[in-house]
This record gives structure tokens, sequence and C-alpha cells, in this order.
């Protein structure tokens, strides 16, 4: 057993990044640092959503940076959240987690069935709700949602309907074209996963100027720090390094989850970077999970904080590379090997 | 006059530093780039927090980092504000701007005589208000608040009491050690002015653990960038660094306002990183904004968004070196000349 026991530790809880930041990236952000006594540009980001802008073909306008999409679903909460805020379980905790911040009304809509997660929102719900979230692909899941799905659900809802799209760059579609139409569309994105910068926070929301409005008079003004607006507008310079590296996972996250089904567990079609597997049991998920953790491999439990209405029995492993996924998947053999002595 | 045309621009509207970080802190940043791929530590800062505690004297029980200390006052407004906010104006914007972001019911009571600012809430006002502001030394005037007056007001207040202290490490006094004492005072402080980290946000409040807790409930986990959380860590090894800067800009600051008084410019006393002059007409400190712009030279004037409640005859300069804070006097004394032609 010893053979497996992993010298450098394997941090898979978070769904940041696990591939190195372009050395020509680093380079130009080491050059940023000398003016860090400065404020962040204090031009409402202009330079940062005009970079937005043209990766995300809308216009600047429509464009609200923010301190990582955690500060999004704050000010999207306190802007369009006091009537009713409808969350599709199991998802991202942090929907939930703003809606008990601020005392309003919320009610958890189950839209899972078996492997299979589809939006279960009923038009009564959708007629009372001032807030509707969709996640998509859906955290802890990886499971993508129809395009046709948002629509029904966009024309149905007198309410806002947010999109977070955190991992857009992943699943590779997009509703951010339909803002225009749906005036109560709200899209969420971010940087922090798949252009590797979470540990500088850049979220930002696309919607319409009117609501962008409404949103942004709950961030502050300096919200987006001056290093997250610098390797904001740099990162995309090195996109083509960046899509390659999203190839990779995708095909590491296929491997992965062909070797979970060879070892005889099941998990998630997944559309993301991350693979949410399912450990039957609470407690063989308690000795899976701790038996990762003693070989130094750190994962992402269904009773830690990331997800709301998630059972028990989960573990959401994010993707690193094929080494590391190959290694995880060797020591989760003896661990299936051990429950059944 | 195009003698005194400066060349490189001198930006004096932001109350950051003006003066380079240290090479070594530089260095330790750049090495910390590569890990920006991650979050922030996810240990409630921990690390951090026991850093902070070391330089402030208080446990890190007591300490809440924040992404700025606009983030602080965002906060303890939700927190604390519902009921009645006192703020004594001219101050901070940010006060009002957070009071008026909640819908909360706020005063601005007048504190200002002269060139002399103070403290000036009655009895009635303090025990009808569940939040009170002390900014000290106060912006955008940089005069002191008397300890005394803020224990009296701690005494009179059944509300919770905000000593603003973001510019602590100029004017050297604090309350800080009062929290013990008294369960209503929350002291705030900030990285972003003083150790030149204004680029990264930092900023913090000091309470009771209890007070603490429910401040925290309206902050997000990663509200710290990673770079922050690094920079925060590692900027009081160069405490010496700093405080000769603090000591050169409190000699600058005396050379400036003695300065202005010789070219018949009023000014306050200023025991910050500002001082605050008196162009007696709006029509003339419009004037004088526009001279020094024309000339490179960029300031804070009354009607911007930094202070509530100031007249607008004023203009905030913050202290640079003495070549530069010398540049602007020779521009403000050809100015003055202009003026009366």
């Amino acid at each position: 057993m010893s053979k497996n026991r992993v010298k450098k530790e394997i941090h898979l809880e978070h769904s940041s990044l696990k591939f190195p930041l372009p050395e020509g990236l680093l380079k130009e952000l080491s050059a940023e640092l000398h003016s860090m006594n400065e404020y962040p540009s204090g031009d409402d980001y202009d330079t940062l959503r005009t970079k937005l802008a043209e990766y995300t073909g809308t216009p600047a306008d429509n464009i609200l940076p923010a301190n990582g999409s955690d500060e999004v679903i704050e000010a999207v909460t306190r802007a369009f959240g006091s009537k009713l805020i409808l969350i599709p379980v199991p998802t991202f905790s942090q929907y939930e987690v703003s809606a008990n911040r601020n005392g309003f009304k919320k009610k958890l809509v189950p839209c899972l069935k078996g492997y299979h997660y589809q939006l279960n929102y009923s038009r009564d719900d959708l007629k009372q709700a001032s807030l509707v979230w969709i996640c998509n692909p859906n955290n802890p899941t990886g499971s993508p949602i129809q395009r046709e799905d948002i629509i029904n659900i966009l024309n149905d809802s007198p309410g806002i309907v947010v999109v977070d799209e955190c991992n857009y760059e992943y699943l590779g579609e997009t509703v951010v074209d339909l803002i225009d139409e749906f005036p109560n569309l709200v899209v969420s994105r971010s940087f922090s996963k798949n252009f590797g910068l979470a540990g500088f926070r850049l979220g930002f929301a696309l919607s319409s100027p009117r609501n962008i409005h409404e949103i942004a008079h709950y961030c502050q003004v300096f919200r987006v720090n001056r290093m997250a607006e610098a390797a904001g507008c740099k990162v995309l310079k090195y996109l083509d390094y960046f899509q390659k590296i999203w190839q990779e996972i995708a095909l590491v996250r296929e491997y992965f989850i062909s070797g979970m089904k060879g070892i005889g567990i099941e998990v998630f079609p997944s559309r993301s970077n991350f693979v949410l597997a399912d450990f039957v049991t609470e407690e063989k998920t308690r000795r899976a999970w701790q038996y990762l953790r003693e070989k130094n491999v750190f994962t992402c439990p269904a009773w830690g904080e990331e997800c709301t209405g998630l059972g028990k029995n989960f573990i959401r492993f994010t993707i690193s590379n094929k080494e590391e996924m190959g290694l995880v998947l060797r020591l989760l053999t003896d661990f299936q090997k051990t429950i059944l002595e």
C-alpha cells in the first residue's frame, strides 16, 4: 500500500486550475508589482471591461467586473432577490448563502433523478420568483443545461434569471448572445477557474446596462484589486495556451470517468473540470475521503461548504493532469479492495 | 510660466503612498505569482490574522481582514446600521454611501468651526443611534480626535461606535487598547495607505469576537485576494522602511503647510498624509484645480466623491516627496499671481 503514498500533496478540493500559469504572464505581472502602491485604476474598470467585451462579444456597458463571482452572486441577490429566490439543488452553495445572508425567502428545487440533473422549475414557482438561479454546467454534478430549457425559463419568468457560467470555458456553450433579447437575463462569468486567476479574484456579470447599473449599486468602487485588473487585461493574450489546457482537461476527465467506472465507482457525466463520484453510503464516503487524505490527496466531500442540497455520499474531484488523476485512480482501486476485505 | 510645466504627472488625488514599495518586498511578491492559480488560503486568513495580531497587539480572534476598509464600512453598516447612523461631516464619503446603499436612516452632524474639526454629537443623537462613525485622523481635514472625546462617546452610546483609523500610522494614536473595555467599539484599519498596498486592497476590523462574527456574516469567504494575503503577511518585515517614510511625510507635510500659508492659502492643521486647503470661493477653487491639472498635477477637489459634507471651496493634497510638493507650491505661487492680475 505504501508504494502508492503520494509524497507531494495533490489538491483537488477546489475547482481552480491545476496547471501552471504561462511564464510570459508571470513576467508581465511581476513588472506590475511596483505600481501596487496605487489604487485600482478608478476609471470604472474601463480598460478591463473593454478586454472582457472583446472576449465575450458583448459591449463593455453590459459588463460589471467584481471581486470574484461570489461578489456577483451577493450583489445580484441584494438587487433582485427580495421577493423569492429559486435555487436548483444540488448546486453551488453561495446562491443559498447569499439568500440567507439577506434574510430573503428561498425555495430549493430538487433537480436530480439518478445521475441525471435537469432543471425542474414549475411555472408557478417561476411566476412568483424575483430571482432564479441556473448553474451551467452545474456544480458539483458537472451537468450541462440545454439552451432550450434556459430559454423556456427566461420566457416563463417575470423575475431575473441568472445563468452562472463560471465554467463556460469547459462547456463551450453560452447564452450571453440572448442578453438583448431577454431583459431579465444576467450571465455570470469568472476568470478564476479557466484562466487560473483564482488567487486574484476576478468574476464579472453580463446583462443589460440597466441591470448592470442595479447590480453595481451593491458593489464597491475599488472592488477589483489592481493585480486582478492587470491580470484580466493581459491573460487573454495567452488564450491559445489555456485552450490547450482545457482540451487536455477534457481528455483527462474522460480517462478518469472511465477509470472510475472500471473500478466500480459510479460518477456523473461531466462537462466541467470536476467529476462527482457516488460512494453509495455516507460511511463509505467518509472512509474514502479519509483514505485519500492520509495519502496526501485532498478532495471536496459533500459535507463541505461547496454545495447545497447534496446527499452525504458524494465526493467531487477536480481534474488535474493525467499523472495525478492516474494516481488517484490507483489509490481508489486499493481502497475498493480494502472495502471488500 | 512654462518653466513650471511638470513633465511627469504628479498624482495627489488619492491618499495612497507616494513612495516606492521596498525592493525586497517586490521580489518576495514576485515569487508568489506562480501560485495565483490557487484560491486564497481558505483558512479564514489565519496566518494573516496572526501577523495583524502581532502588529496591533490584539488577539487574532478580534481581527477580520477585508477587501479594503471600504468592505469593512459596508459590512459594519449592514450589521449595525439599521436603526440610525451618525456621520460627523465633513468626513470620508463611504460612511454615507453605505448608509444610502442599504436605505438606512442617517444623520449628518456638522463638526467644523473655522479650521477646527471637533466631534459634535449630542447625547440625544447618541442615545438613538445604532451606529456612530468617527474618522481619526479625519478625512479630508487631517484633524486628530482626542482620546477622551472618543471615550465619552463610547460611554454615551448604546450602539456601535466605529473609529476609522485607516491613517493611524501618521497619527500614532489608537483606541485599539479599549476593545476589551468597550464591547461597542469597532476599530477599522488599512494597509492601503501607510504600507503602500492600495492596489492589493487590504483593510481590517478589530473588535470583540462577538462583533467580528456579526460583521463577518456580511463578508465573502474569499474576500481578500491571495496577493493581498501574501503582501499583508510579508510587509511588516519592512516596518523600518515604512517608519522612515512616515517621518519623511510628516516633515514634508509641515513644509507644505508653511509654504501654503506663505503664499496666502489657508490650510487645516493635519496629522495625516494629506492637507486640505481653502480656496475661499468655488470659482477660485475650480480655477486652481484646473490650473494644476493643466500642469499635470492631479488633486482631490471638494466636489469629487471622496468626502461628505464639505463646501465647494476646498482641495485636498496628498503629501508626496519634498521635490513634488515644492513644485506644487511654486505652481500655486504662480496661480496666486494670476489671480491678482
